[in-house]
């Protein structure tokens, strides 16, 4: 067993940001409130899927919706501990343990503040390996587990339990209700016994986004070694240089959507790129040429610094350096496609893997 | 102690498509679906306020959405029940009685539904005296009382409770599930025990919307007995007469908005009328003379048969007579009237009372 402190959270904030593909919520935020539950009420006990007893009851904890609200609305950490304890009336048991629903952005973060005010601990784990916009593109749906019951809560008070049929209609209720509720809430879904989180969950993962942070923290800008320690880390590759050209968001159903245009730099001199993405990166191209695209991972990161910048930071005039990893193979099968790959958010092509990508492009 | 027949279904959704103002739902549907009910499970016990008990548990059961929907999507008998089952489930003990939240359209009828279906008692009393197309207007809201928990379900096996802040958190968060849920649910709200409904509902509605069915079901069309006693009862005026002229109906933000333009005939002869409608009919005039508004009543009346025309019937080329009600008292308070009055619903200019109105056109 480990801890989570000040230093942890800091790491943590970091490398989330890198797998929530520049979505996930703002890590910057998440990380401010995590540290200040930290040392309002201690560190937060981080524990492994092999100290997962088969009875305890697990629950994620996460905020939904769109980045660009977020940023403008923190949420109060009764925001955060609501749905957590109306679960608990709910099910008529206390949780014993939460988890992150994707280690990306600020979801990482969030269950970390439930568990140091509700004095729980925190699994090592999450449900996509990365971020994704909606609420069905996790394990825990491939997997055909029951979401119910979902409860939710803003910050004004209202509090929600949902009952929906899949996790498509916990997507469909949960997002009408986050846009009526002003654009963000706090959600617990998929409260499930130990035995069945470690069927379904992709483990270690908020250690590895603490080791992503911890190699761009001592990252040497110049030679980039905390890039490539995470690239290779991750499996990962360099898609290209450049300077942020062009920025268009806009809040769509709930979501922050839009692209950016990149004209390449150094190596990449002369060609011009293009991100797209919905809360997080869907697809980046070479001008017509796809170089990556979901569930495989695209990361937006500071060229100066090495940080990773979401895509509601992302600025014209930024030069960055965008990397992109193989996604969790559960997210390669038959139903991950299906569920998250370009099709399902209507891109007109076939899911690819970044690897015959940039086996093709070479 | 009376009892709800087939006989008595049919008087009270013309009574009630009366009161319904135009709205509340088509109660023509509704009327099928509560003889089917009763056919299948006996008569409904109606009990009026002397006969309910201080420690009795009543909750209100509707049907939310636009009534363009609800025509098209006609609600299965376990819709009608599943929030009342899932608010026992919340609350940890049996419902005693249930009661409708209007009294207007089809909102009258889904009650005796789940009364029969349930074996309970209905109360004869609604929280309106009427329709109104939002969750917060209902007496229950002008005195203060609690919505929650409030439950819902759709026809997809979908259920949700809600613990809103009050009634307009009610309306914006239950009006965006029955969007998302493909624009109508049922719902259960203001579970409340007999000596606190006692002190807020409008008494003895469905006796009276049985009663104005009775006689519009004797109606002698040319010499208008039936509308004349209705009219007598309710303390009501003849508007006008006329032919619909032009129609214009939309469904926008989850209800059906719209109007209708009408042609003068026989006293009214060369004059133009018009209507507003918000699923309910909320404003008549005769040119830019404002002859009735919400709060009070307005009723469109086929002017062959004497029957109730809803919003949703009425047709290019209809001869119709409108005629109009005072509302009940609570809704001429200064709560009542900021909640349901001409201004809440964008129109400029400040609520007269029909009395009034008609007075000053004599």
């Amino acid at each position: 067993m480990r801890y989570i402190d000040e230093q942890t959270v800091e790491k943590i904030a970091l490398g989330a940001a890198v797998l929530g593909t520049g979505g996930g919520g703002d890590p910057y935020i998440g990380k401010l409130m995590a540290i200040e539950a930290i040392r309002k009420y201690g560190p937060v006990k981080l524990i492994s899927l092999d100290e997962l007893e088969d009875d305890q009851l697990v629950v994620t904890v996460s905020g939904m919706g769109a980045p660009t609200v977020a940023i403008e609305k923190i949420p109060s950490e009764h925001e955060m501990t609501a749905p957590l304890e109306m679960l608990e009336r709910v099910l008529g048991r206390k949780v014993d343990v939460v988890m992150p629903i994707e280690v990306g952005g600020i979801n990482s973060l969030f269950p970390i503040i439930a568990a140091a005010k509700k004095g729980l601990p925190m699994l090592d784990a999450d449900a996509m390996g990365r971020a994704f916009p909606e609420a069905q593109m996790v394990t825990f749906y491939l997997d055909g587990f029951d979401p119910s019951p979902v409860t939710m809560a803003d910050e004004k008070g209202n509090t929600v339990v949902l009952y929906p049929q899949d996790g498509v209609w916990t997507e469909r209720l949960a997002r009408a209700l986050t846009i009526e509720m002003g654009g963000s809430s706090s959600v617990c879904e998929y409260s499930l016994f130990g035995k069945d989180v470690k069927t379904s969950v992709i483990p270690d993962t908020l250690s590895l986004v603490e080791r992503i942070g911890e190699y761009l923290l001592d990252n040497q800008v110049k030679e980039q070694i905390g890039i490539n320690k995470m690239l290779k880390e991750l499996n990962g590759y360099f898609l290209f240089e450049g300077k942020i050209s062009d920025i268009e968001r806009r809040l769509s159903g709930g979501f922050t959507r839009g692209s950016a245009k990149l004209e390449g730099s150094r190596n990449d001199q002369g060609k011009t790129f293009s991100i797209y993405f919905q809360n997080e990166h869907l697809v980046a191209k070479e001008g017509e040429h796809l170089l990556c695209s979901t569930p495989d991972l695209i990361a937006v990161l500071d060229a100066e610094t090495g940080f990773p910048i979401t895509t509601e930071r992302m600025k014209y005039g930024t030069r960055v350096v965008v990397v992109a990893f193989p996604c969790h193979d559960k997210w390669r099968t038959p139903k991950g496609i299906e569920t998250a790959g370009p099709r399902y958010f209507g891109y007109d092509f076939d899911y690819q893997p970044v690897e015959v990508l940039q086996k093709e492009r070479r």
